[in-house]
């Protein structure tokens, strides 16, 4: 269900910039090209405007909060000219420094898609969370139990923020304020590398400006993907008798040789 | 003998900020998840004691000197809440300002542990070197010969510091003011790559935090996990007819597959 | 014909400084490592003297602009001791600031070698192109048919400038105001990854700094060598079954496995 979404991505090659932090952004310049988009990493602040104004998509990821300004005005280029935009809170909830730069953001600017663990989105949606740095508590899991709780939660946040909330975990879920994908397809060794959820923030930015009209669809299908590979990567990483770092390799290298027929073999979507 | 403290890396996955390089930021981040811990990367000043304070350990790493500033407010949180912080002193004696903030923090913080090559700890201990950049001089180097004058050199300077001193090299040294761990694993291929110097003091931060009561065996395991992971690392490379970059992988691979045999089959630790 | 050049880097071991982005830095530093050179990623303006005059070599990338004062003060002093410098104008023409700064850096300070895909080089020659953020327009090709004109505007821009000029491509030209290298060597995948364009002008840094009398010689083998390493490392994924990750790996890989052997069977120069 998600083939053009995946193939726009080669056929029109988005340029994003991506203000990341900088103990992943290699990774997510790499998932950017491997997919068929065209990163750039600008954040300084005297040219993001320009930067921006030929890109087709934005990815802000708060990181280790390179500059909070340029963030804020990447957004807002963003906004003025329609591109997508996509916001990755990392950490929110672990300092008051990254709380309040999300309640800035989110007043101030519109982004087409927020993604987070589920310690993220819930310090952003009800204030408050147990984020334990920059993991997932273990006190906040999506389960099969919590599940209709938290797809209401993601719906709420939406209606609320005007984006599409996306929630990473074993069990992912991705909606807008009345549809809501429910996605089982990932491996737990994604955990045990950094930047699994900082590269998928920033696939989903490149699936969203490759099909700006499809955003909801283009973040599901950024997840699915993402998991998709990562069983891959797994596999291989067995059938190589490695461990996580060549994992990871091996993640953006699906992401790179990733057809219709790899996707079809392995996809978990539900529509909730 | 160092069993359990490289499980309890693994049981307690104890939080980290490591404020470090942009250059191995990413294998430090890596390597913290492959051990079993948990990494966190902040080094804004607005929020690293906030941080700190909801981290079991703290590694700072003078590399590319990010932000001195929230290096010493970061230790002196670190120090306040009583918990392990481990410094590396990234090219010390290769610039006045190198050797300035060197100096400013020995003289205002208290570190846990210090991790260098034999350049950069001898700066600190005699003020004086032949630090060529970020590697050991050649003049410099721990042989059989000067081991005695280095574990002297290594028991004064963490009399003078209250700190744990780690040597890295051919053969590597951990001392407190009156014991030193002597250590010949690793292989000539760990100085090949770049990072093995920040991933290892990056690795002691984690052993450190998950066994807080035994900072000296901890950083001696950590220096002789490292040096065995990279035995096996370069073994891979070559079976896989490889080079430095996959090496690099492998290197962490096998900190994420460190189990009790790959220990005792390999371990080459003396008192001394 | 390159076979010295290349052995000297290993010889010598020179000392770079290389001030470049963020998002390929560590390739940058494992690339010198894996020719044998030495790196130094040293970008503080209050040390960027002190270590540049411990140095044989500078490389400055634009990127993502990390101190464009620490970049022209590095440079200056490069200058003034009389150590190759290599320029690396990342998309150049992509904003105004990145105009502006290669305008103030042309004007004020002489490098050795300056490397850009065609869009970029373009723009420092003619003052405009259809740079597409990082990577090279479209409309922007080194062809069979325009090479003519392309060598006439690399000897052009190196008269102007006193710099030999390297253009990256599927053809690659590199060019003093009087003779030119036509490469045909690499491999498309090297577009598929990020960091080809900043690991190549890191290498042309080393190789210029083990040979200072063979500037345009030196950039010329680097960028052969470059290529050569592109094409073992795409034959290495297809036999590995990987993708575009694991190919920058075997990229750097080649590189440190690089000999005579290895050179004679592939390469592609011309004088042209």
């Amino acid at each position: 269900m998600f083939s053009d979404i995946v193939k726009n991505v080669r056929v029109k090659s988005p340029l994003i910039n991506v203000i990341t932090n900088f103990v992943t952004v290699n990774d997510c310049a790499n998932i950017l090209l491997a997919a068929g988009a065209s990163p750039c990493m600008a954040y300084d602040i005297r040219e993001v405007e320009d930067i921006v104004s030929i890109c087709q998509g934005l990815v802000i990821n708060l990181g280790s909060i390179e500059d909070d300004r340029a963030m804020l005005l990447s957004t807002k280029k963003a906004n003025e000219i329609g591109i997508p935009s996509v916001f990755d809170p990392v950490a929110a909830g672990a300092s008051r420094l990254r709380n309040d730069l999300c309640d800035e953001f989110l007043q101030n600017v519109k982004f087409s898609v927020i993604r987070g663990n589920i310690s993220e989105i819930k310090s952003l949606a009800v204030g408050s969370s147990t984020t334990r740095g920059v993991d997932a508590s273990e006190a906040d899991e999506v389960t099969e139990d919590n599940l209709p709780e938290i797809v209401k939660m993601a719906k709420t946040l939406s209606e609320k923020t005007g984006s599409v909330i996306a929630i990473s975990g074993k069990i992912d879920v991705v909606a807008d304020f009345q549809k809501a994908y429910v996605i089982k397809n990932g491996h737990p060794m994604m955990a045990m590398i950094t930047g699994s959820g900082c590269m998928l923030t920033t696939l989903i930015g490149a699936y969203c400006a490759a099909n700006p009209d499809k955003i909801l669809e283009s973040a599901a299908a950024a997840v699915c993907m993402m998991g998709i590979c990562g069983e891959y990567a797994y596999q291989k990483t067995i059938d190589t008798d490695t461990g996580t770092s060549s994992f990871r390799n091996y993640l953006i290298d699906y992401v790179s040789k990733l057809d219709d027929e790899m996707m079809k073999e392995r996809m978990k979507v539900e529509i909730y």
